[in-house]
């Protein structure tokens, strides 16, 4: 199976779930126990920050494997620590890949002609990781320099068998700065919405969704729903879910009628579990990995209870 | 000196150009001997071509630092080689400022909230080179997520003396897509202008201008005109000159009546001076650097002459 959404969708079937756990460590954020111990191992506090971010994300992804579809990096933690912070980001993603989880790299890339094409083959590995250095199943990417700049992603994931989500209506509260200004009645990231439909007409995989997708934010659930409407064939990422402040019921309206076509991704709720209140009654620092498997349940089942993606578990 | 366009300007004036070397390695165009010599100190492809793009840039570098302000490596050619690439990037950073130039990375990054205050701390040094891991002068970023996302960015360029491009009307054939739609008779690209402007109201230098600059393509003369009188405190990053296309009458309108707010970039045309034909009669491939040289005068020769860029060498 070579198709990205294909795969996503078989891998969402088997888990169950439409949850995705992001991957943003945070120095200041992480388990004592676990910058100590990279301390003691490297020589300097940059290599000993990336060491800890391998080993934190390492250990999430060794808890999150068998309980979701896919996890998604967030490239900036990352190269916050230089080169060595870079080689945690490529160890993330092969460790990832190796458990058996579909990873988007979330790196918000986007140029034109030949440096897009550059970005693509660097980081849309698709279907076989060997394909590219980075690796990931897919990448986000960003609009605003037009349609022409999207396509040579668009080519190398279609050739790979990787995805793309395009930004479309992101979650921050700015968003509507310049997506939502509307020219003819339609706001720009309708238009982005258009762009990103018409990719996927002649790409369609079995599962009926091509393999460009859309990043919608679950903080606008009007505009959620609207977009899945007016993208039939575009697989969505939402992220906003938990400490963004949306709930299973904003991001309801991002799925299609058997559960499917939407990730909702959750990062911080996720990662730092163990320092919410939520979870730190029940789990000590040193139980770190517990709390973030029981959020991870947690949301699974607030998805599953509350979302058309509960149809998945039925 | 501390603030990033103050700086600018003073190596501007100092070069007496506003020519701008993009830094843009690809390995199928890299001279022989340099390949060669790289995969000659290394075991991997990977590293080979990590270890020749610092090779090939600091040796440009080397030729460029006493002819002009600035230079421009494109993040996308490094990431192609994974960590190793990463790291040539870093040293490529370092050794340009090393040299005395101003270093902007074109690594046009974007993101919401905290991760962008990752991006912007890891890439933005401004006036001290050990304040980020990057230690770049200054950054392009995306504004699609919207000016919240931009402010995290500022809020540091403004601390740290740094600099910001943020893509407004960018070089390529399909800019129009999304940055030409029109909202009440202001197109897009108007309205992102309009926020980068506001930017530097509050943040102007002894020159004038803010550090918060604008990339609009040389490709579109107009609209860089247009936008050079609607955006009076913004210094301008102009690609599209040579390889792209423009010329230096195509760039006049970029220009302050000093010949000063805008920076010219040309890559390609120097970088690969010796394998264009207007350089490889003269030059054979091992006197690429000589090449670089003469290509790098040229360029600096018709903007001179043809600008009012000119009134910095009267």
């Amino acid at each position: 199976m070579n198709h990205y959404t294909d795969r996503l969708h078989a891998a969402i079937a088997d888990r169950k779930t439409p949850a995705l756990v992001g991957l943003d460590p945070r120095l200041d954020q992480l388990p004592e126990s676990v910058v100590a111990a990279a301390r003691s191992r490297t020589a300097t506090e940059t290599d000993a920050a990336a060491s800890a971010f391998d080993e934190f994300c390492s250990r999430i992804i060794d808890v999150v494997a068998p309980l979701v579809p896919a996890v998604k990096p967030q490239a900036a933690f990352f190269e916050q620590y230089g080169p060595a912070g870079c080689q945690a980001l490529q160890n993330v993603i092969r460790k990832a890949r190796n458990a058996g989880l579909i990873v988007i790299c979330d790196a918000k890339r986007g140029d034109i002609g030949s440096t897009a094409e550059a970005y693509a083959s660097a980081y849309l590995a698709g279907a076989d990781p060997d394909a590219a250095i980075w690796a990931a199943d897919a990448l986000t990417v960003n609009p605003y320099l037009g349609k022409d700049t999207l396509e040579p992603f668009v080519k190398v994931a279609i050739e790979r068998g990787a995805g793309l989500y395009v930004l479309v209506r992101t979650s921050n509260p700015g968003a509507a700065t310049f997506q939502d200004r509307e020219t003819d009645g339609q706001k720009l990231y309708r238009c982005v919405g258009d762009v990103v439909e018409s990719f996927n007409v002649e790409s369609t995989g079995a599962c009926g969704y091509g393999p460009i997708g859309a990043v919608v934010g679950a903080t606008y659930p009007a505009e959620l729903t609207e977009l899945r409407a007016a993208m039939p064939r575009t697989p969505l990422l939402v992220p906003g879910f938990g400490s963004q402040g949306a709930g299973a019921s904003e991001v309801a309206g991002g799925f299609d009628a058997k559960g499917l076509g939407a990730l909702i991704n959750s990062s911080r709720g996720i990662n730092f579990a163990w320092r919410n209140a939520r979870y730190s009654e029940q789990f000590a620092p040193e139980e770190w990995e517990q709390a973030v498997e029981a959020a991870t349940k947690d949301m699974i089942k607030e998805l599953a209870d509350s979302t058309p993606a509960g149809v998945l578990q039925s």
